[in-house]
């Protein structure tokens, strides 16, 4: 997503510590301190500008979200949504998704979603696709053993790659969905890039693997 | 595929004892043998009326193909086409693919093909779909260590079961199409169903899943 810097981003990201934790590292390992109880931890990975996961923390209380943005502008505008909807189990998180280890402890995460991430369709791109291999590894360490990933696209090349991506790496497929919106799937939340794409008549495709155990390795 | 009873059938396939093996179950890990080479052996499971199999013979004489077709009015259309083909490296089988293994030793096949697969969708009939477990199970047994199916459609809830089938089997998801007709998949030859159903419009869906090497489990 190309943005704009908006004036004033870094300032309102400050004016907030409460919903974007100002020196993250510190709160490796300690996320469930931070939120106040153990409820599971669900993060999103390029969460743009949030409206997939403040809807799923609004629908869903007893989880804890975090939404991961490396864009400062991308996550001040999910940060003016969360404000609006002053909920304590939502946080942002301003990183660079390909280093979630400084920001997690192994086995802290609970699962992980991808929405519309970026397709990158060179294949001289391909380590910079958040279905890659490395980043796999790195969501791999910080899930807890057979954490799953669901991801979301309307994008087929990333999606057929995703696909032989995540099993290649060792993950099993648990199902796929290939036409989203004319399935009988329940209660989806659509992310801004859903809704745009979708409105212009491309198919929604989405997944669900999930890692093995890591001890069976 | 429903197909009215061909009078004859029967008797044409009695005809043709080199095309058509009488007593299949005396040719399991003999088939090199009955090639008269060496060459790799790749089976289509629901062959039909035979013409991806008798192309592909035609496009490969360095590879052995059997197309295994359980009803016999349609093992005898695909016998016409193979008498007028007139080529000595496919064979015909009209068995039932769930009894695989009653007519191939472990580790005689090459490759497995399945194109447009009846789709059963109701859940109570998972059982018969060729890509059910017991049915990758005889698969795996009679393919070499590594061996891969490549499985074509047009059914879209086929495809999508059959992708976490595989998975969940343990198999290794090497290439998704989803739109193999516009894709850069090059040398496809063409099922009679998949003319039928691409030139309605629909898409073709692909996958190549190989299995892991029984003796790495
Ligand atoms: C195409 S947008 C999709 C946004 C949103 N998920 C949606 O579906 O509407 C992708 C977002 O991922 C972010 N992004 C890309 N790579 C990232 C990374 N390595 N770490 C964190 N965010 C990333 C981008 O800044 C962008 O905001
Ligand atoms: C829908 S047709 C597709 C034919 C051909 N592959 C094509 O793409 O045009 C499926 C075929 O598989 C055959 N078939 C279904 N189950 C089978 C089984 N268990 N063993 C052998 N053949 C089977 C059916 O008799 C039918 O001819």
């Amino acid at each position: 997503m190309r943005v704009r810097y908006r004036q004033g981003a870094d300032e309102l990201l400050a004016a907030y510590p409460n919903y974007v934790a100002q020196n993250p590292e510190e709160w490796k390992g300690r996320w469930h301190e931070r939120f106040g109880n153990q409820n599971p931890i669900h993060i999103e990975i390029g969460t743009g500008k949030g409206q997939f996961i403040t809807e799923m923390a609004k629908a869903h209380p007893e989880i804890n979200y975090i939404g991961v943005e490396m864009q400062v502008s991308v996550v001040s505008m999910a940060l003016d949504r969360l404000v609006e909807a002053n909920i304590s189990n939502l946080q942002l998180l301003h990183v660079d998704g390909s280093a979630l280890t400084n920001y997690f402890a192994d086995n802290e995460v609970d699962q992980i979603y991808l929405n519309f991430s970026d397709p990158w369709p060179k294949t001289r791109h391909e380590k910079r696709r958040l279905t890659f291999k490395t980043f796999l590894a790195t969501d791999e360490q910080i899930l807890k053993p057979n954490g799953e990933i669901h991801f979301k696209t309307d994008n087929q090349g990333l999606f057929e790659y995703s696909l032989a991506s995540f099993s290649q790496y060792g993950m099993i497929i648990q199902k796929v969905w290939l036409d989203l919106h004319h399935s009988d799937y329940e209660g989806n939340i659509m992310t801004e890039y859903e809704e745009k794409f979708s409105s212009r008549g491309q198919r929604i495709y989405r997944v669900e693997a999930r890692f093995q155990d890591k001890t069976k390795k």
